[in-house]
């Protein structure tokens, strides 16, 4: 079992500077992060928009007439995986740079983290990245932000739920299994030292690509539930929730299992 | 407070060779930012016209139906980021590699530079982006360069100025912010040391993105200046100074107060 | 001739717990590689339907009519290259991060892994891309893998069979010429420590670009196999192991003769 | 004066083992260089075809209706940024990684390099190109090589001659600036040690996006000789010459004789 385990409780690890310092890290790395990645499916859309108007003379405010072409895909996985690298470089010193409560609950799983300051990392992490989407509420013209729900994550008509659910779950063990290999493993970081937050950045740019036309890319709860208190529409926010947290901990089981646990001469550990 | 402000006045720092050398790399590194960027706001019009011809017959020599696409939006955000990153990796080591009057007024008020040498490096920074737009004006054609007036920054008439201040106000503060975290905190340098440059051109990427369709994208008052001064449109120009300026200090403050003041103890300031 | 053609027959090397590790590092390796890449060029298809509906008001449900327009090509291309960096980058310190059976021939043939073990990377390889495949038929809408054959190679009509070949052959020699410039040679490696995973990626990348429109792009066999394998369609199938086998041995050959063997007082080879 | 200018002739310096793979090198870099960005100009050109005839239901098989659109531009630009990348850190530390006869007449002006070394650089690297274009030749298809002349360079009808010429040259001044401040100053390639290629990718890619619309970006006389002697179309072959080969040296200069020129305590040419 990982050390973190069997430690015994401490309030500093959670209430001292050091904890204080993290949460606030944590809390400005989401807020940011948002802020950037809602603010570009706005702007985007209201690029779209002016140049659609143009070719064909028509408006298209209707959300529904929203067509996600290849190349907004491709520039919204890149502003959601450009921030994630950015902001880990920035961050990853201070609080660990998890901006993600799927990856926060994977590190409470095998120890990596104290469970009462990943905790209140989730909880800081869901406030930092609604204050985030607030901020674009307010900033943003509200032909843009209205038609999008604040980039709401939704599940495409073709899919099942249970479709749905194992895509988020998948794409979250992507993140995870490459956060795991790159800066939990000891070796692994020792290998990637400077380069973990562009391969984490870069897994992150992934899962957007491969699941924004199927689920709008959720991947991260904190990131979801902020879109939808901004919006005020919930539909399927359980499985937003679930499925990251669930495939978050596989990525790192799929990870940690084979490749760390005992076999791990420098494992730190120590089993 | 940070030391740099209890120092004695030394004239060495502002007009010794090391401070010489500072100014050209400024001078230089904006001169080709600016060519670089501003032509390909100017290249990427004359594509656009063309290609547009093509399809539909028509000229769209109008600067007002000139459509933001998408991908026109995601191929100026990495001209500017991925310039941005060249060019800090190429003159970080003589000047620090600012680049920006936002950055430098946030060095200065945290007691990275010396404030005259910092005053020099906002005029110096200015009179280079100004030659680099002016030698755009020289080889573009006129038909790029009088329709897009030179990449002018402007205001989308959705926003209201409020609204369009806090948008420079903010990304400007994330720039600045990933600065500090990445190259500024002694802790952030020694981890991110090779890596600081890609992690802020891929920041002044993502405040491209996320702010074209909005406010055409300051954040830097040096590149909004050079645009003005020689398409000789000066409205809002304030704003473009004002919002960066302010949101550049308080990204710096954010990273600052919290993570490096007090609780650091390799806190280089000794406070 | 390398040193591992030298060596006695040892069964620890290809049966011991660090060889079954870089099985299962392997094989994970290429699921996620697989279920990400044949889920992007899925999701682009399904994504790409639905705008073209609302600009056209037309289905384009027949494969035959599928454009892969240049932002197409660009978006797979960076899924195929990114997903690769990011996972080399995640597992080269456990298995080499081959995650290719014509790296890994590659490999055998100049003696840097054992030939049993490299067999059996092979196999595992292949097993790990078809599960990863068969998690996309799972989970995508049937309208976008039917349409695409889960990203099937196949030859543009208008190339000889002998033009195809060798455009994968020269494409794969590319790859690997780039993986034995900076991670195999051992002054290369010291200079490239942390980014020939970025390299390598990047090779990818441009493989990609270069042969999408026109071969499908495989220089993978296990990754044209899975995609045949699901599809149940085995068309040139011989060709997309045959290429990239031998122009991957052939791109080490072209590195390892000139820059290694030999001349190179570091030669981990002795000869 | 550059120390080298001063050392007694030397043949080993040209003809000994270590100048004999070095040209090795800087051949096959520039073979797949070549390879690569040529036939991802030709495939690209194939893809647009095919898009534009399912929409349009036309052919646009005449060249000069071939619309540089932006997202071409894009792709095609970040095949040669991106192929740069990747062979500078697969040749650098063989050759220097040149690949750019207008590099190595810099590092020749500069004394980086043997003059007699250095032409013979020049010589292997445009075979190398020329090479590399023949095998797109012998690969693609005719409709594509034929209409696009193997992507030669040509000047956009609304510039003079004049302006083309110091596009060109401040094109490549940009990319040798990089190379200098990055790989050739002792002190920035200790700053940049493992990013230099890094960032010497992405100057090429931003020339390239700057430039394609206007020129078609040569900035490198191997390249653009290459495309001129497959297609035997050779107008204003001089100009691809000319203006790179003094552009790369006034970017040398304007990065040497303020940065490292005397003032540098670790200069290694001790003057």
């Amino acid at each position: 079992m990982p050390n973190a385990w069997q430690k015994p409780f401490s309030r500093k690890e959670f209430l001292g500077p050091v904890a204080l310092r993290a949460y606030a890290a944590e809390f400005s790395g989401m807020f940011f992060f948002l802020w950037v990645t809602i603010g570009v499916v706005c702007s985007g859309y209201s690029a779209l928009q002016k140049s659609y108007k143009i070719t064909s003379g028509a408006d298209i405010y209707d959300a529904n007439d929203y067509a996600p072409s290849v190349s907004w895909v491709l520039t919204v996985a890149l502003a959601f995986g450009m921030s994630i690298m950015v902001l880990v470089y920035s961050v990853a010193h201070i609080s660990g740079g998890h901006l993600n409560p799927a990856v926060t609950m994977a590190m409470i799983v095998f120890g990596e983290i104290n469970i009462f300051r990943g905790l209140i990392y989730i909880v800081v992490q869901t406030l930092g990245a609604t204050v985030g989407v607030t901020m674009v509420d307010a900033l943003w013209p509200e032909s843009t932000t209205n038609s999008l729900n604040f980039g709401l994550n939704g599940i495409n008509s073709e899919l099942s739920i249970a479709q749905a659910f194992f895509m988020e779950f998948f794409g979250t063990a992507l993140v995870v299994f490459v956060i795991f290999g790159t800066a939990v493993d000891p070796r692994g970081s020792e290998f990637a030292h400077h380069n973990a937050p562009l391969a984490i950045g870069f897994a992150v740019f992934l899962a957007h690509i491969v699941l924004i036309p199927m689920t709008g890319c959720g991947i991260n709860p904190a990131r979801s539930f902020a879109s939808a208190a901004v919006s005020g529409v919930w539909t399927d926010q359980w499985l937003y929730w679930v499925a990251p947290l669930l495939g978050g901990s596989f990525g790192a089981a799929f990870n940690y299992f084979p490749f760390q646990f005992r076999n791990n001469p420098d494992n730190k550990h120590g089993i």
